[in-house]
C-alpha cells in the first residue's frame, strides 16, 4: 500500500487549521513570534521561538516584545523597500558571520520579496532566509505532456543525486522560485529554458495558466537546514502541451534526465513517494483538472481541493496594476 | 464600473474567517447554535439563534444546549440513517403545518443528505429545509462550450421570470442540485437532459469533471425565504465541450432561452451581476482554468482562488468507496 493522495497533502500543507481543534491552533501559535515592519499591521510571517532566541537581532532597528511576541523591522512609516531590504541584508549579512544557522549556509544570491495587505511589494530579503522569517514563497510550477493517440503522457525529470536539496527525487517538467521583479509568465520561460532546454517560443505558444496552489509546509530534514521552519507557499501552475517530437532536455547539472511517463507510472511513482513534496500537489492537480482523478474514484476529492488552495494567514502578491 | 471577480466571490463566500479577525469571529459564532447528531462528534451545520427560538423542536427526540449553543437530534447512538431521517421528516412536517417558517414554504419533495466524519451517510432533509440547520449542500455545475476558429464561446441559459429563485437571472449552462444517493456524475447526466436536452451519450463523452468549488454562502433576499440563512456549499464542477452543432435547448419551463456567448459578452454580463451568485463562481473558475483570468490580468488571483475552495467547518461527503 502506498500513499494516498490525501497523505501526500498532508507532508506539503502541515501546519495545523484553527477550525480542526481551536484549543490546540490556539496553544501552537504560541511557538512563534510574529515578523512585522513598522507602518504595517499585518503578520508577514511566523518565526519559531527558538530561532528568536537564537537570533541576536540588533536593537537599533528591530524590537521584539516577548509578551506579543511580535519581531518588528522597526524604520520610519514611510520607509521604502529598499531602506527595509538594506536593514535586513544588514542583519543576514551579521547573522551569517556568526554562523548560528544552518540554514544561512545554503546562501544563493537570490532575493525574494514580500508583499503587503493590498498585495504591494515590502522589501525582499535573501531566499535561503525566507523560512528563518516564515514569509510566503512563491514559484512557477508547470506539467509539461504529450496528449495523442498513445494517451497522457507526462514530461517527468529527476533531480541531480548532488543537489542540496531532495536529491534524486522526481520534479515537475519546469520548477523554479521566483525572485523579486519575475513576474509568473516570464518566470516560467526561463526556467523552461534553463530547466528543459525548451525553447521561448515554444514555451509561449503552448503555456497555459491554470490556477495556483497554496500550502502551509513545515521544513523536515530533507528540506535542508534546521527542521520546523515555516514555508507557506504560493505555486503558479502552468500546462505546457507538447508535440511528442518536443523533448526536455537538462540544460545544466541540476537534472539528470527527463523521462515520459504514462498516468499509471507517475501514479506509481506518486503512491512511492518518488516525488519531491511540492510538485506531488502540482500533478495531484493536474490529475484533477483533467479528469483523471474524480469525485467517485478519489475518497478525499473535496479535502485535497480545499488543503491545495489554503488561504494563508499572511498578505500575498499582486502581479497584476489596479 | 462593473463588480470585480472578487466582488463576486464575497457575494458567495460571506461567513467571516477566523484568521481576518479571530475576536470578531468569535463573537460572531455566537449567533448560531450546532446541529449535532448522537453519537458523533462532529458540527454537522449553524443554526440561526432567532430560528432556534422559534423553532419547537419536540423535547422527545431534541436537546437544546443554550450553554453549548447545541441542538442535537437525539437517538441511540448506532441510529441508522433511517431512524434519523425519519425523526427529522416528523419534526419538519410539525413545524411547517405551524407555518412558522417562510422558507419551509418553498417545499420540493427532494431529500438532501448529510455526511459524516468519514464521509459516510449520516441522515438526509427536505431540500428546503437545509439552509435553517445550515447543512453543507452539494451539486454539480458544467460549462458548456465551443472552441473554434471563431473562439471560445460559453452556452448561457436565462431562469424563467417564473422561478422562485433568481428568477430572470443567468445561470451555468447545467446546474442542479445532488438528491441522497446520487454520484455527481449520474446527476450531471439527468441534469444535462432536464435543463438542457443534451443527450446521455453527448455528456457521457464530452463532459470532464475538472475540480469542486467550495464557499459559505449566507442567503440574502433573493434566495427565497428567510434572511441570513446559512448555506455552505460544494459544487462538483465539469466542462463540456461541445461541437458547434449541438445546441443545448430549454426542455422545461425553469430556463427560458440559451445563447452562445463569447468570453468578452459573459465577462460583461459578471461584471453586471446578471448572473446568479454561485454561478459566477463557476465560470470565475473557468476562466482560471483556461488561462483567461492569469496572474497578471486579476489583481485578486490568489485570494479568489482560496476563496472558491474554501475549506468548510464541517464534514463532506465521498462519493467513493474506499
Amino acid at each position: 500500500m502506498g500513499k494516498s493522495y490525501l497523505e501526500l497533502v498532508n507532508e506539503c500543507d502541515k501546519f495545523p487549521y484553527y477550525a480542526d481543534n481551536p484549543a490546540f491552533y490556539t496553544e501552537h501559535l504560541k511557538n512563534y513570534h510574529f515578523f512585522k515592519v513598522s507602518g504595517c499591521d499585518a503578520i508577514l510571517g511566523y518565526i519559531l521561538n527558538s530561532s528568536v532566541e537564537k537570533f541576536q537581532f540588533p536593537e537599533d532597528c528591530w524590537a521584539v516584545d516577548p509578551v506579543n511576541r511580535t519581531v518588528t523591522l522597526v524604520t520610519p512609516p514611510n520607509a521604502t523597500p529598499k531602506q527595509r531590504s538594506d536593514l535586513i541584508a544588514k542583519t543576514l549579512a551579521d547573522t551569517v558571520k556568526r554562523g548560528d544557522f544552518e540554514i544561512l549556509k545554503g546562501w544563493r544570491n537570490e532575493m525574494y520579496p514580500v508583499y503587503g495587505p493590498s498585495g504591494e511589494f515590502l522589501l525582499e530579503m535573501e531566499r535561503c532566509a525566507s523560512p528563518l522569517f516564515g514569509i510566503v514563497t512563491y514559484g512557477v510550477h508547470a506539467t509539461c505532456y504529450v496528449e495523442d493517440e498513445k494517451g497522457l503522457r507526462i514530461w517527468v525529470p529527476r533531480r541531480a543525486r548532488t543537489k542540496q536539496t531532495y536529491p534524486g527525487m522526481l520534479d515537475n517538467s519546469v520548477a523554479g522560485g521566483m525572485s523579486t521583479g519575475e513576474p509568473p509568465s516570464e518566470c516560467i520561460i526561463r526556467e523552461s529554458m534553463e530547466e528543459a532546454s525548451l525553447p521561448e517560443d515554444v514555451v509561449k505558444a503552448n503555456a497555459v495558466p491554470t490556477g495556483c496552489i497554496t500550502y502551509f509546509y513545515v521544513r523536515g530534514e530533507r528540506a535542508g537546514g534546521e527542521s520546523g521552519l515555516m514555508q507557506p507557499e504560493v505555486e503558479y501552475i502552468y500546462d505546457i502541451k507538447l508535440d511528442a517530437s518536443i523533448i526536455p532536455k537538462p540544460c545544466d547539472d541540476e537534472v539528470e534526465d527527463f523521462r515520459l511517463y504514462t498516468v499509471e507510472e507517475t501514479k506509481k511513482a506518486l503512491a512511492n513517494g518518488e516525488f519531491k513534496p511540492n510538485c506531488s500537489l502540482v500533478l495531484i492537480d493536474f490529475f484533477i483538472r483533467h479528469g483523471i482523478l474524480t469525485p467517485e474514484n478519489e475518497p478525499d476529492y473535496l479535502e485535497i481541493l480545499a488543503r491545495m488552495h489554503r488561504r494563508l494567514e499572511f498578505p500575498t502578491a499582486s502581479h497584476c496594476s489596479r
